[in-house]
């Protein structure tokens, strides 16, 4: 079942190793086929040297293990309620990245300072807020990603594909999991320049929204043209 | 005399530079052999690149070498205090890890900031206070591990497997060597993800007791549900 | 066309990554053949691993693609403007390099705080001021350009290779794209130097002003006395 | 001529990249030969990817070059004036390692906050005063070597075996080529362990006086005792 789709999530999940994104075991990766409302995640716990496509786990969007003997991912009910609430996105990630953790620490909205976060990120980054006691006790996870989509209610999850959870981390999504995964890579290194930037000024702004709207446009916008049209 | 264990624990020493938490020879690791009451421990200043199991050291719980043609490290006495002091505990790892230092030369608590601390470390990590000249005089390496002892009176060393010596370095432990290995890794990014977040917000405070009882529960509360019941 | 110079800059871009100047696809490197008037430019958005010399974009300086079935990189219109305004330059190269990126985020000129900086920049390395809307609106590209050329006004663009633009990232440049390329390690190098220094002293001032001539002087000026006469 | 001590001193040479020490060329290795009073050193600007031990250079204790076609690092003379002054010391090092330059700009001695820096150098290790125009212009390199003397006045060479030069970077030295490079090593760790410390703790102060002469006499006071006696 989905056995495509089990490898791909698979290399999305080694590709947050490759990318510095993860220590031990703290992330993973999910995509959903629309199709049949499924979606294949990491199973929990297990070390990325390790892991194979078979280990892979299906869930379907009642959070019920449709296939696989490994548990699934803890934070597979924060994929859950992502993918519920955002039609538009294929696949989620969750690392523990060095650089964004330390926002997610500090509660802090990433701010935009410039055209590297404009670039991929239409907007601040937004922090999530702590989970009450109840909504711990209610359901951690799932309830985690309840408070990410709080951040969306006037935000498009497309044009900004991630978020920071206080006291937590991060989670990106995109329209397949390699998506995910380098939103990831662009949130860390966004996380990482913005935190040098401080060093240099500790009262630094953003960026004047009309360099915003340009480097997110010529790249998202209706008349982009940054890249090229076919593959190469 | 214990041949498996001198393997183990020259391999948990040769982690130490794969995980990038020693420089030269600033670090080592051991395990004890609780039915004989041995230690094994690797040689003091040898370069990791020429360390084999037969350099180990098998030291008994006064302190003596029972085995071994080298000096065992420094720190032996530090590591035997632990063992004394902490029955649970089978392995102790002592490095000189860059994030981590910087908190004990600073002589703080490690404070839990996120959730990356506390799927690891119940609370704070404590900083244990210099010792006195005459403590120094005494007994510089044994009095070491006294005053680390002192920071567990109202701790339980199983949930916060670790310490840093003010103007000195951590020490970690766990069930076995490779376990203590693991928690020095954990410490030492936990310490740089809390150094960074610091720039973030100079003033920033520590997660909410809730979240860091519902991170450490679920990994190692009697309900843990994370990971795997068996091996893959 | 050009076929060796379209191998030199390939190899140029492929520096880039090499030396841990970009993310992805975050950087580009051109050479400029000034018999001709053409100059030799990385397409838009086609990852270094995939690179070849055959995907290089040939462009006159009325910013025509010549020669190529990819689209140029976005920022061809910047290295236009330089190759027009600085007659002396044959290499650009463009990055968003970290700590070059944080200086350019914080909008401030890099100072020069000691001989590492002053061996290759002759003073403060010029931070380029926002384009207005009106800029942007009427060619983003091409006024980044203009931007950068007005903090040349009254200065030497061979003395002082480099600049940052406010809230984007670096342009460097040399005799050609490797120099250029070799000028944009050395900003990296400095911008993370200059950070480092912040933190051990936030109130920091220049490195005397005989000192930088001196080190300038010693391996650029007419006396210059670094370095061997040949190849070795 | 002096045909094992080019080997060794181009193998020091070597080891600058290996650990990080250097960018590009910046970075030089010597050692004397006190019986002959020669030294080898590097040649200057030479790539270290393609060094040789027939580029060394042998220079005399007159700055002549006795041997070699290549001009003798810039800072030849700087190597000099430290032999003539510490006849202990058989090997001289030079870089711009990253943390250690950031406390040269800085302008400031790099204080004992821990062990990691007592078991190597015992007390501050100074920062040598900038040279006044009248000494760049009658011998930068010489002068150089000068201002670091001053700094021992009071101090031992070889319980202090380096130095940062105000707004320029490290020397070290040691009994020969190797422990020189060591000791570069060893400094540039403990300048990027103090600068963490600093952003713990911006008003952090030194180790206690007890702890300093603990660690560093444990390692080379007449009884020390770290390490093995012989060699394994």
């Amino acid at each position: 079942m989905l056995e495509e789709l089990k490898k791909k999530v698979c290399e999305a999940n080694l590709q947050l190793p490759e990318y510095h994104l993860v220590t031990f075991t703290w992330g993973n990766a999910s995509e959903i086929d629309r199709e049949s409302g499924l979606f294949v995640i990491k199973p929990s716990g297990v070390p990325y040297e390790k892991l194979k496509p078979e280990h892979m786990v299906v869930v379907d969007l009642e959070g019920k293990v449709v296939e696989g003997d490994l548990n699934p991912s803890t934070d597979m009910e924060t994929h859950l309620e992502l993918y519920k609430a955002f039609p538009e996105i294929g696949g989620v990630v969750h690392t523990h990245s060095t650089h964004a953790v330390a926002w997610a620490q500090a509660g802090k909205d990433i701010p935009c300072y410039g055209t590297t976060h404009a670039d991929y990120f239409y907007g601040d980054v937004p922090c999530a807020r702590n989970l009450t006691p109840e909504e711990i006790e209610e359901g951690y996870e799932k309830n985690t990603g309840k408070v990410i989509i709080e951040c969306f209610k006037d935000r498009n999850p497309m044009y900004v594909p991630a978020v920071i959870c206080k006291n937590h981390g991060p989670f990106t999504w995109g329209k397949d999991c390699f998506q995910a995964v380098y939103h990831a890579a662009v949130l860390e290194e966004v996380a990482r320049m913005n935190i040098l930037t401080k060093i240099v000024d500790p009262a630094v702004g953003t960026a004047p929204q009309c360099i915003q709207d340009k480097h997110f446009m010529r790249k998202h916008g209706p008349n982009a043209y940054y890249g090229q049209k076919g593959n190469i």
